[in-house]
């Protein structure tokens, strides 16, 4: 039988989603071993995309075979329970055959959190990039207006070998509740770091250190050079996945 | 000179504020640590009272003698760059030498943080207690309007020895939004896990475990045996102390 799972997770201790030589402590490989605990046989998991290191989740999906008796709930509360805390499975249910977490996805949703405060915030620090000075919030959406559509996205992300750079932009903006700042962005599909990228280069925008036409400027060179710097990965969160 | 800090921290790796013996990572042993290798003599710092291990704070007031030449924001400055990212010092001033923390303190404010969700939230699970299931908060705030007042607390609390367990709660409430509800409690003072106890025993109401008149009893029978159970410490905040 196929499942499909949507799986939350704080992904500070992790070496990212993908699994790694053994020593590296990955959400797949947790997610494995806890399915071959409990199935008795190796299980191995898609998921709808990578996650780096440092980078959380609370809408990732997966998907597995497995020779499960049982309801889906069972087997969703027999994961939980054999799962660190810091991993959670939220939704799991049988799906048809030909799903696949990545291929079928039609749109994928991500949230960056920034925190501005000129001192630091221990109870926030895993989870929002921490910054001293106020952002021109204004400029900043402006810029992130130019991302929309469908374009060339080499300047924020490496592609794989010879795979196109072309990715549609559905959704990308900001939004501030006091000192909290909060970066939505959806499209079909991310290059690597991609989302990192457009963030630390929306920063220079925030901080006056570009103009927004220079960051037009640095998008439609196309050139992975031209980007600001990336932002840390412990501000990003994987939100949703659309199928 | 004395000086006076306010102090946040997330307590989730630490065994309490209070120093231990060496082997034992504390906030105290953290500051004073921090404190020695600036200011190169031994200081001691005063809390205005221990957090448990586990427990939080973005507001814990200190105060501590220390021989430096230079401006008070130049030593919070340095003392954030020595502090692990888990403790941050959020305000620092110099103070009449007769200030103490603890006993000059007229009033403490402490937040705990429940999360009613069916399955674990990875993102959430170090500050927050999650429960499964719908509480009842009207009984809840019923119950805990009981606690407004100078009275005996000695159901919540173990005194020092030959110590009074009269304290003088000011404000007792729960709001929530959403799936989150917070408990705020103010007082002239609390006993060791107080909050804690406080907060286990509202929860058997909010499950319909006790009634409102159950509670009331287990308050006024002055019998540490009679309170529900004590809440885990990772919900709770000691958010501000007032001098």
């Amino acid at each position: 039988m196929r499942y499909r799972a949507t799986v939350s997770y704080d992904g500070t201790h992790y070496y990212g989603f993908q699994r790694q030589r053994e020593e590296y402590v990955t959400i797949q490989g947790e997610l494995e071993k806890a399915l071959y605990s409990i199935c008795r046989q190796p299980v191995t998991i898609t998921g709808s995309g990578r996650t780096d290191s440092g980078v959380h989740a609370i809408g990732q999906v997966i998907a597995f075979e497995a020779a499960w008796r049982h309801e889906s709930d069972v087997l969703q509360r027999a994961l939980n329970a054999k799962l660190p805390a810091s991993i959670g499975i939220t939704n799991l249910q049988t799906v048809l055959s030909d799903f696949h977490p990545r291929f079928s996805a039609k749109r994928r949703a991500y949230e960056y959190h920034v925190l501005v405060l000129p001192t630091r915030d221990p109870i926030q620090r895993l989870y929002k990039w921490r910054v001293r000075n106020p952002l021109d919030m204004v400029s900043m959406n402006e810029a992130a207006s130019c991302l929309i559509g469908s374009q060339d996205f080499a300047t924020f992300g490496q592609p794989p070998q010879g795979v196109s750079t072309i990715r549609e932009v559905f959704r990308a903006e900001w939004q501030s509740s006091a000192n909290d700042l909060t970066f939505y962005i959806e499209a079909n599909a991310f290059l690597y770091r991609m989302v990192r990228s457009i963030v630390g280069s929306l920063m220079f925008v925030g901080e006056g250190r570009w103009t927004v036409a220079e960051f037009e400027q640095a998008l439609y060179s196309q050139k992975r050079g031209n980007a600001g710097k990336t932002a840390p990965p412990h501000g990003l969160f994987l939100t949703r996945v659309d199928y």
